[in-house]
């Protein structure tokens, strides 16, 4: 499917307001894939696709997700989860995205996970930032992400986990992977400088 | 090893400092065991025994642990977790412990696991509020104690995870499993009241 055409079938099935959320995604993904090295073609296609399926009802996405067995340990968690796992299946499906890198950047958008590619980090992070967003410290973030994708990315997951303390709810495993991992990779590029 | 004995052996083997919050830790966990269904007597003595090699220095208690296998995971986070599954191994070894939940609320003191027994629970709590203990939210979680072992247990790995956030440090992936389970286990719990 062409970019307009893509553009106009997704824009069609969701409710203004997460379009605009949409537009927003884009545009940072493009921003951010520019200035650390990712496909701005891929991240914009992530980045339309990523928020398909958020609109469904929850039972929908829930037998959805279980009759195609398309996630996992994300049911035993926040049905928030389960639009980004069904985003990407859709996408495959029905839009004819073929490409396992943008695929993996639209399943892993909210949770990230253990080895997060740029592409993905990019997504997720845009998905964070994006224009439309207003939530205590996304302006630390947005300041963070002019200089380093992993420090913002980290200062995101931050912000989650301590919302789902606040909130009393389960922590998904794979965020805290995904965030050990960011630090992990902070630590040995800054090990490598000090050489 | 007689209680007297195993008393007089530990203590000999650490500074007084540490030999006093272990003794806040055994007095607390013998309180919280009652309060909450555990033996008394193996909450004790787990409570003798948790932080024995707490004050080995780092590169021993690695040494130790790596030459034994004791340590998976632990070996890729902070060295603090270390003496858990050090203390375990030595009580086995040294002391003569032969009970596994002894031994395990031993292992798990410091990070929890995902299936905490009721000794688990009491020791690691111990842990976090004998009488000695003063970090911000202390009190709130010694309120806690006073009606809910897992509430209380919540939130002092609420706290730990906090911490971490702050100090940029790695989350442990079984003290967000042990979280994750006891509000299961508070929610079940809920639930079979609500009917």
């Amino acid at each position: 499917m062409r970019r307009e055409e893509l553009i106009e079938a997704v824009s069609r099935q969701m409710p203004a307001k997460r379009w605009t959320h949409t537009l927003g995604v884009m545009e940072t993904a493009v921003k951010l894939a520019g200035r650390y090295g990712a496909d701005p073609d891929k991240a914009e296609l992530a980045a339309i696709l990523h928020d398909l399926a958020k609109g469904w009802p929850v039972d929908r996405q829930r037998s959805f997700a279980v009759e195609r067995g398309l996630a996992g340990e994300e049911l035993d968690y926040d049905p928030e989860l389960l639009h980004a796992p069904i985003a990407a299946f859709v996408a495959e499906t029905e839009y004819g995205v073929t490409d396992r890198e943008v695929l993996d950047a639209i399943r892993y958008h909210t949770t990230g996970r253990e080895r997060m590619t740029v592409l993905d980090k990019v997504v997720c992070l845009a998905d964070y930032i994006e224009p439309g967003r207003n939530f205590p410290g996304v302006e630390d973030i947005r300041r963070l992400a002019e200089s380093s994708l992993e420090e913002a990315l980290v200062a995101g997951f931050d912000s989650t986990i301590a919302f789902l303390i606040e909130r009393r709810k389960k922590i998904f495993p794979l965020t805290v992977a995904a965030r050990n991992g960011l630090l992990i990779e902070l630590e040995s590029a800054a090990l490598t400088k000090d050489k």
